[in-house]
Formats: C-alpha cells, sequence, structure tokens
C-alpha cells in the first residue's frame, strides 16, 4: 500500500474549490493549510483568481507549477469527474474527492466515471463523500470544520478509520478534549477506490501507529480483509466498531450508505477469525484502543487492584469478573510487606484499600510493590483525588511505576475539572485513564484477549 | 421519617472537633458552614477556644446557648460515646458521625455503645465512618473536602443515597463538573442507625426529590427495603446500583464494609419485585437516573431518532433494538411533512438523517414536527455540533420541543469543548445529553421500563 503514502506525505498539494467564502467547505480546508503546519507547497484552484486569505490562487491545476501530489476537491459533484480527468493529466498520485453527490444519493454512474478515471491514470482516491484525513505528524489535514468547532487532537499511536464522516470528527474533537493522541485519522466515505482492507495494509507498515480502531458499515472485499486483518492483527491490535448489527440498525444502514450490512454474526465471526476485537459502542471502542496503543503485554489474566475508595473496589471486582479477568492472589510475603507502608486500618487483600487515607507515597510504596511481584500480570490504580492527602505527584508515580516494570497499569479516576486535568496529564505519560472501574477493566481485558489470540 | 428531616433542615449546628488546622477534616465542614449560606446558627466545638477563622469556639456542646438540632461529630472514635452522650443530654435531634474507627475496623461493640446512646436519647444517627450529607438547598455540606478538589453541584432533583462515602464524592465532584443537579447526597457508612431503608422513607416525602439513585453493597433490613422500596417506587424512581454482584465483588464487599454482599440473583429479584432498576456501573446509574429526574413519561416504546451523522442514527438504532425500544414507523404523510424542511439527499426515515447539511431551523422543523405525532412516543435528538452550520441556539430549539409537547427528549452530542459547554447549557433546561448513542438509549429504555412496570 506505498500508494498511500501521497496522502500523508505529499510534497505539494492542490485544494481545488478552495473558497473565498470563510466558513466554506473549500475555505476552510485551504484555511488548514495556511495556518497549518504543512511542510511543502500548497496551491489554491479556483476559477475566480482573486487571492484568498492573501494567496495567489490557480485558474485550474494545469496552471500549477511544478508537480503535485495530493489533490483535496471539493467542487459540486457534476464538475468532478472533469476536474479529477485533468488531475490524471497533471500526473497527481492521490486524490481525496470531499464532494457528496454520489452513490450515496443514487448517482452509481457518476460514482463509476470517477472510479474509471482514477484507474485510468493509476491514482488512488479516498471518497467521494468524506472528511478526508488528518495527521497530525505530517500535518495534513482536510477536516472542513473550524478549530473552535473541532479541536485537533494532538500526535499519538491510535489510528482511526471511519466510515462515517461525522463519527470520525466527532472523535477527533472528543480525543483532543481529553488529550488523547491520533496518528492517522481517515474518513473514506463511499470507498470508490480506498476502503478498509487499504487503510489497514497501509497502517501495518506505518511505524507510529501502535492501534488501528474502525468504524466500519459495510465491508466488500470480506475476504481480503479477512486475510489481511489477520495478518496484520499478528503485529498490532485491531479494534472494530460495527454499525448496523440487528436488524433496525441494519436497515438504518442500508438508508445511510445504500449498503447491506450484512449479518451481524457472519461480522463477528469473521472480526474473530482475523484477530480484531470487536467492541459494542464508540466509548467501548475508545476505551479499548487506547490501552492497547499504550500499554504493554499482560504475561497472564491476573490483575491487582489498589484503590482509596472501598467502593470502586468492589466495583472493578465485579467487572474484573464479568471480562473473564482473576483477581491475583497475593501471598502471604508479600502481604506483609505491603503492610509496612500503610495505616493498619488500611485493607490488605485483593483489592488493596488503602482508604481515605491513602497518600501519595502509599501509592509508591504499594504499586511499586505488586508490580514487581510475578504474582501480578496487570495493575489497576483507582485514585479518587477528592482525597487531600493525595498530592499531584500522584501522576509522576504512577509513570514511574508504568515505565519501570514492563506490566500494564490502566487508571481509574473519577471526578471533576481536577480529576479531568490529572486525567489529561496522565495521557501525556501515555497511561490511559478511565472514570469508571467497568470501563478500566474493559480495557484491561481487552489487552489480556488481545496477547491472547495473538 | 420525620425524624430525618433534622439532618437538612436544622435551625443550629454545632460542629464537635471543629479543627484550627486548615485542611482536618473538622476544620474544613466548619469552614463550609462559614463560607456558605446556611440560613441557621451553627458553633464549632473544641477543647481548645482559640478562635477558628474568627468564630468564637465552645469548649463542648454543653457551653452552647441555645438548642442545638444537628451534631456533626469528627472527633477520634475513642471520644464518640462520651460527646455522643453530650448531645443526648443537650437535646439534639440528629447526629452526623464522620468519625471512623468502628465496625468496618472490628470494634463492634464501640459501635453497639454508640447505637445504644442514641437509642436512649431518641437522636438519629448518620453514620459513623462516613461522609454526611449534601444539600444544595438547604446549604447543608458536611463533606470535609476542599472546593478545588471537589466541587459542589448545583441544585437539581436527584438524591443519591451510598453506602460508600468515596463513590459519594467522586460522583458529586463529577455531577458538579457536567453541570448535573443533585438534591440530597447523603453517605450513611456503617449506618449505626439511618439506612436505605429510612433514606428511602424520608426522601419519599421530598417534593424536590424526582429521582433517588442509590450504591449499595448489603441491606439488612431486606423485607423492609422491598416493601418501601414497592411503595416508593410508585410515587418517583429509584436506581440502584449494587456492588458486590460477583464472587469477587462479593469478597471485596466483605473487607470492605465487613458485611456479606449476599448473591446477585436474590438483590436482583428483590430489585425487580420491589420495582427498583438495577444498573450494572456508576456510567450507567447516572445516565439512567437524569433522564428519570427530568423527563416525563413516555406513552410507549415507540421512538423516533433525529441525527445529523447517519453512524450516529445507525448505532442508535443497534442500541434501540438492543434495549428493547422500536423505531417508530413513521406514516407517509408525516414523512411528506418532513421532507418540505430538508434538502433532497436528507434521509426521512427513521432514524431521519439530516445529514451534514443540518441547520438549526432544520432541527426546530423537524423536531417540532416528528413530537406532535402521536406515531412517536420519544425522540432521540443527535445533534453534533462539529458541523459550523448549527447555532447554539439548537439549545433553545431542543429546550422548545421538550417543554411544547410532553414526550421524553433525549440528546445525543460527543465533542470536545465546544460539545460540552451546550451539553452543560441542556442540563440547565432539564435535558440529558449524553456522548454516545448507546447512552441516550439506554436512559430512553429506562424510562419506558419505569412507566411500564409502575
Amino acid at each position: 500500500m506505498e500508494s498511500l503514502k501521497y496522502f500523508f506525505t505529499p510534497k505539494s498539494v492542490a485544494i481545488i474549490g478552495a473558497s473565498h467564502t470563510p466558513a466554506k467547505i473549500g475555505y476552510t480546508i485551504f484555511e488548514n493549510f495556511v495556518k497549518g503546519e504543512f511542510p511543502g507547497k500548497f496551491y489554491p484552484v479556483n476559477p475566480d483568481t482573486t487571492p484568498i486569505l492573501d494567496q495567489r490562487v490557480y485558474p485550474s491545476i494545469t496552471a500549477i507549477p511544478g508537480k503535485v501530489d495530493l489533490a483535496i476537491i471539493a467542487v459540486p459533484a457534476p464538475t468532478v469527474p472533469k476536474v479529477l480527468e485533468e488531475c490524471g493529466e497533471r500526473g497527481v498520485k492521490a486524490v481525496i474527492i470531499i464532494s457528496g453527490g454520489f452513490a450515496e444519493i443514487g448517482e452509481v454512474e457518476r460514482e463509476e466515471e470517477i472510479k474509471r478515471i482514477g484507474k485510468k491514470y493509476g491514482m488512488r482516491i479516498i471518497g467521494p463523500n468524506c472528511m478526508g484525513v488528518f495527521d497530525p505528524y505530517n500535518k495534513i489535514d482536510t477536516l472542513f470544520m473550524p478549530g473552535y468547532r473541532l479541536r485537533r487532537p494532538k500526535k499519538g499511536a491510535i489510528s482511526f478509520v471511519s466510515q462515517s464522516g461525522a463519527f470520525g470528527i466527532a472523535a477527533m474533537d472528543w480525543a483532543a478534549q481529553r488529550n488523547i493522541g491520533i496518528n492517522k485519522f481517515i474518513s473514506f466515505g463511499n470507498k470508490a477506490d480506498v476502503d478498509e482492507v487499504d487503510c489497514l495494509e497501509f497502517l501495518e507498515g506505518d511505524e507510529k501507529t501502535k492501534c488501528i480502531s474502525m468504524y466500519v458499515e459495510n465491508i466488500k472485499r470480506g475476504k481480503e480483509f479477512i486475510k489481511v486483518a489477520k495478518r496484520v492483527s499478528k503485529k498490532k491490535p485491531i479494534v472494530c466498531l460495527k454499525g448496523g448489527v440487528t436488524e433496525s440498525g441494519a436497515k438504518a444502514v442500508s438508508s445511510h450508505t445504500g449498503s447491506l450490512a450484512g449479518s451481524a454474526k457472519v461480522y463477528s465471526a469473521a472480526f474473530r477469525q482475523a484477530g480484531v476485537l470487536e467492541t459494542k459502542s464508540i466509548g467501548e471502542m475508545f476505551d479499548v484502543a487506547r490501552v492497547l496503543a499504550y500499554q504493554p503485554k499482560p504475561n497472564g489474566n491476573k490483575i491487582a487492584i489498589v484503590t482509596d475508595g472501598g467502593a470502586f473496589g468492589v466495583m472493578a471486582a465485579d467487572a474484573a469478573e464479568e471480562y473473564g479477568l482473576k483477581i491475583a492472589d497475593l501471598s502471604e510475603e508479600l502481604k506483609n510487606r505491603l503492610r509496612k507502608f500503610v495505616p493498619p486500618h488500611a485493607l490488605i487483600k485483593n483489592p488493596i484499600d488503602l482508604t481515605g487515607d491513602a497518600s501519595t507515597d502509599m501509592y509508591y510504596d504499594v504499586l511499586h510493590t505488586i508490580a514487581s511481584d510475578p504474582s501480578v500480570d496487570g495493575i489497576i490504580a483507582i485514585c479518587l483525588l477528592q482525597i487531600p492527602t493525595i498530592s499531584s505527584k500522584i501522576v509522576g508515580v504512577l509513570t514511574d511505576v508504568s515505565r519501570t516494570y514492563k506490566k500494564p497499569l490502566i487508571v481509574c479516576m473519577m471526578g471533576g475539572e481536577f480529576t479531568d486535568l490529572h486525567m489529561r496529564m496522565l495521557e501525556d505519560e501515555n497511561i490511559p485513564s478511565y472514570s469508571t472501574p467497568h470501563q478500566a477493566v474493559r480495557a484491561m481485558a481487552a489487552l489480556v484477549e488481545y496477547y491472547s489470540i495473538r
């Protein structure tokens, strides 16, 4: 999938349909380049050559001097074939067609035409009817929503491939707010050319992508998908959310993309066969992807739970059993070592309840002690920061434990502003944190599952 | 449960163990009163009568002039019986014992002693080993965490009763951040006297409480609980999260509170019998409580889904089927009316997909039209605010629809800062909003379930 590299590392980009009107799609995309840090050349194209944002405008792609690797097309659908033909003649390698008005509204022949043009010139096409791509490393951003509406996430290790553009941008905005990093986001819309199989193959070789998450409604090339996913999932985890898993949902898919959703059971079986982790909701997909992208392989399914709130320990234990994890048996020798660090009323069992008298130092000692013990494969650290004896240094403590031992560490903290701030700080250290014990344990279970099926 | 009123509307309060040392429990509780708006009298009590926060300190409760309705005790456990005896002699009606060091650490006799003293004087006791109460209406706040760590939620219609103090305060802080209102929070700790049954009976008659949510690990008075909950749940919804529903969780409960968790099946059966809605996680409990507190009775289980992102419609449809809701059949006549408001490529089925070209006006027309149609019992409005054609006026539109028709309206919006802001605005209008279609649909299903079992 070498050919997909031009979508992310083009030396030069043409924005065809760059608009003079602020807030229009073709304006915002061009503005992303003007205000952004894209290191290559970029050219706005519009028959009206009045400058846009003080930049020289080209009447057509043929008027641009030098090579163009990537063209981003945001012109009305009927004009797209003509423009695409010009791109082909101009030697463009990759095209993102943002414009809608193709198969999704029944204009099947128009979509076939762009497929033919793409093939004729050997151009790869993302779209039509899509949001395109976002890549904070390579500074490519075709999302046509203003920054105040749609914050862009920081650099990270999760790549997200979405059949739905709306879901994709909502997810980017959501991730940005939570300081969750993204490597590549690809919205492929009608997938006239580039589809989920191509994306998988491309991301397989993309070193910075540590976890691939996908939202799909239908997969046309089923056999290829299974074959490729099987290979890729041995190298890096693939997390998938399938829309249209019920009769009602499948009907909605048929309206939404004009495609058949297919039987949920068939998809689930295919995912299992291909080593793809299937999740059931948006929240679950990101919860799972975050831990898979950043946390190491657990040696087994025996977890230790450390908490400063007994009830959160109880709920984590409930969730552990629900998700097939084992509560590690702590040896008497280990318990005796732990008892030295805590007040007499702390509960040295598993979950380990430091109680409301927990301190940052106690977490330091207890976490280091249990993380170094071979009976524990992974740790859920629950830190309710409402307790004033826990200082902001807890972030450093958790980071230290996470780096010292090659064991998964997942954090749970629930609260408001102060807590959210610390969750964002943890995200910078690649330690995923969750508001509820259920989410934290679900994520740990996914980590165990991935490495056991791989 | 008239006797519990003194916990919330005392005319005078003694804070026994008010401390001179900032950040100490007895300091923070007293500070809450000094900085707060409690309309009655309050007296700090400490043998060291050096003023605290410029207020006169009383050496003992007997030294306080005039009546004392409520005493808040935060002194070391061994001193509690003596202090409690003085409260009894002084005619105190209600006592909150914050101090730990009783049954939870094996000091069963000490706990029995305070029970005896309470009974002897007819005093009601919350605690020991608890966070006490928080009531933004009556300005009572015994939470001993500073405001920057633990934001206090605004006034609202949800009351939350928690066996776990840590969970309680994490939940208050979480709710505050999301602008979710609370009526009364009660952390009853070891429940030497006041327990979940008493709380239910008290909240039954509390007009401002529209939904009761509970976290319990064990219920000692099982029969009374079922009897009372059965009666209360006919008047207002009760949402319950039970900690220790698995073997691992039950073991953790036994460590945490020294009590037996009991069989999950027995509890589930009891909850069903009592009309209590059982939820499986923290997130789910609040998702459900919010809609039950504020949204009206649905006439049935037929919902309409309106979205500006097709995939979110698909996922909502999937969730609807999963949770037993029906996707309403829209009549041709209704569809024809709807078509007038939307562009030709919008999908007028159910889910209704306004597409990325959705506007605030479109939502206004479409929502009013479907809300007024008898074929629709409830509406899930998905508004992805990344789309710039949707203005902040969407909050007014949703509020207008919610107030005009007596039908449940639940909102789904996923995103970052801009989206979160609008979610908080909706909360002020008593319209619950959720990040994911699954959560929104789960909440709607709970509403349908509550009114069908009632």
